[in-house]
């Protein structure tokens, strides 16, 4: 049985994982931390009489396998640190983490041989579709990228499609090539590398992503598309089964995939 | 039995009029003109022997029904003139005429009842695309569009995309709403009175277009796809049979559909 | 304002009409009906004060505008009877009943000259779809259907799929060309006059549906995705106004648009 | 220089890799092979003169590295086993060869320590489609296939669909869950241990696949496209150069990539 403690237990995605470890039949909920609550009664959250809610770091002196945070940034590297230090397997959704930070955590955990990681997307097929265009960067030379999100979100392009261009860049070792333009409009997307990205905002969508690779007579295309942010957990349930098998801190979901 | 004259007849999209024409029940090819050739023996071009080619304007004494025109920007507008003084109903494709130079001809054809049309797209599922594109815009405040075409293609973006978000706004009437962005890559696409129009250029495409309209909880895409040129064919044949009731010119396929 | 009852105020779809209701500036909750409730004090169901509870038809004496049906099979027509008697237009969205008691309950309200509409499906981007397919089958004599749902949708293939197969058939007045086919694994799916029909029931699926069109060289999709119920609202809602200016039954919100 | 000799040479695949030989700089022709054809004259194919033209396979005397094969079921053995023999490695994409001689001609081979390839399909794209729907399959327990040919392609489902669905089934290991499902018209597409398959037959289309993996609120799609026979080249290429550091005979495009 893999006894886990959330951080951010009673927010969106804390629920979502609660329910997440409550349906698999090897883990089970030890604790909930969320250091802006004051009622520290399980039954106030509809949780068992057995899990023993905090709102102090120093005040966790629970034994666990798994800490799972998805809280916020100002508070994720040192709820990390802390699960690192009592020897507690870090599962991070939680974003905001500088490069910096994460190179910290993962010498901490590195030198504990503990098992761990932090991940910016717990999509599976967020995920599958980046591995999967590194591999056909490859082969196809050139590529374009397409993101659909709700029209709430401000950002552009979002991070995964950033981070596909980055890997299709890394994969080739080389620019894509450029072709001539007469483009007044500016219709031909954002420059990654040669790479372009387009990036639409509509209501309807919550976050599809497509990775387009063309080639004489032939196209190959990548596409995921998330319909309920539920879909996280089976990336978050993935990670807390293999952690659990490694000796260090992996960052980024595609390593363990 | 309609008679018809192609200008252009040995070009490559000629070619394809004159295979329409012989695949056609109820077409008879009788003339064939361009102004650049110095062979006038049908056999040449594998025509038969009672179809007659012509290099000068003022040389045609054919009695026909249809002249259609797939030549070039520079020619075509002195071919239609002719035609339309002969009395003979223009199916033009070939682009590059100024609204000017339509309206006269517009004028010329009208005041002699004659039928006629000047399509910039002869392709059914784009025309098609459009008009319901119109329809949706209704219905839908939030659209996007995304144009995809072989590598090749200088300008960006597609006239049929352009033209699509220019039916879209007069449907509508007004801008289309504009959501906050953070966008320092310019991955929003080129901007039509709100409509974000996308372009990309990947080789293994031949000419797509997509229309996406998104609602609370819904999205309506209409899309079109062409995999071989042939496809203007079937526009053409539609033209031909409709302007023969015609007794006006009319300057799109989509005010035919 | 635009005066309205709800029928099944307080069922899933009941409370989202309820909040289209409050959303829109020109539209009164007056009453709410619901035959198994006991409670009828509004304020169990988070309603102001002044919106009546009903659980018997015979109580209901309000003036109203609209009624509006989200209830259930077996009662759907004594609800759109007792409203119609009541010159309380009717907007229904409950699925169920027979061709004959859609025939009767026309011929009350017409009789009537009261507006009104049975609708199977308020998702505009459904019914525009089906209306889309119905002209591009005039220009194209080949389509197919493919239907996208959640795992757990049990009949195939969906109702909004055989209706568009439906309109595809009355459109173009025979049958589809049939192409011989060898398929020992019975992949070429369902067949309704020609038009083959293909359903999928996959998880991360709403309710999905597109009707593809082939020509020569090219082809005309037409799709839409439902990511949020939520979505059959706008419908909803620009039915209650189309129908305020009507004077007979509809049958199918194409008809309104 | 890699020397090769091309069996089918003037055949619509065989022309096409002729083209694509004499475009690749680190390539020559050296012979072309036709059991059918009478005259022996390069020229008369519009090959240069130090091409060499057989008719009969015991004719054949040049020192060669590479054998390509496009021509017809009943010859790609003998021809096969030919090449072989003279230590030319055979590079095969005509299809039709039974399990058991691709086991004999994969035999000889490896006994001679000589590189080669058999493929039934040279497109990269759906090559590394199936590629990653194996990957795919590990983390998804549910799946689709849909596969798009030109109204004239007979057989359904395509062999790549079929093998599609094999490379699942065997990356799961065990069949994929069944749904219950009330479908009177047979909507529900072939069954391949439990991944459905679904053909569709458009004019309009080339060849067309897609592979769609469902999960909890969220699908990842790989999709390929071909718009051109001529994108089988890239594939043919890529083995041309990967088969000359081989010793050994490979069944699949896959193994290579």
């Amino acid at each position: 049985m893999i006894k886990i403690i959330v951080s951010g237990f009673n927010g969106s995605m804390g629920q979502k994982v609660v329910k997440m470890i409550n349906d698999s039949a090897d883990m089970q909920l030890v604790g909930g931390f969320n250091p802006v609550i004051n009622d520290l009664d399980p039954k106030s959250y509809g949780l068992p009489d057995d899990v023993k809610i905090f709102s102090k770091l120093e005040d966790i002196n629970l034994k666990a396998d798994i800490w799972i945070d998805f809280s916020i940034p100002s508070a994720v590297f040192d709820n990390t640190k802390f699960a690192i230090e009592k020897g507690i397997r870090p599962v991070i959704g939680t974003s905001g983490m500088s490069e910096e930070q994460t190179t910290i955590l993962k010498k901490m955990a590195d030198d504990k041989n503990l098992g761990g990681i932090i991940a910016s997307n717990f999509g599976l097929s967020a995920v599958l579709m980046m591995k999967f265009a590194q591999t056909a960067a490859k082969y196809f030379k050139e590529s374009e990228i397409i993101e659909k999100h709700h029209e709430d979100k401000i950002d552009a392009p979002s991070g995964t499609a950033l981070n596909t261009a980055r890997l299709i860049y890394e994969a080739r070792g080389n620019d894509q090539i450029q072709h001539s333009s007469d483009d007044p409009m500016n219709t031909r997307g954002g420059d990654y590398h040669g790479t372009k990205i387009h990036a639409l905002r509509l209501p309807g969508f919550v976050a599809d992503e497509e990775v387009i690779f063309g080639g004489i007579g032939e196209t190959l295309t990548i596409s995921q598309s998330t319909t309920d942010r539920q879909s996280f957990m089976t990336g978050v349930k993935l990670a807390v089964h293999e952690v659990m098998g490694k000796n260090q801190l992996i960052v980024g979901l595609e390593k363990l995939i």
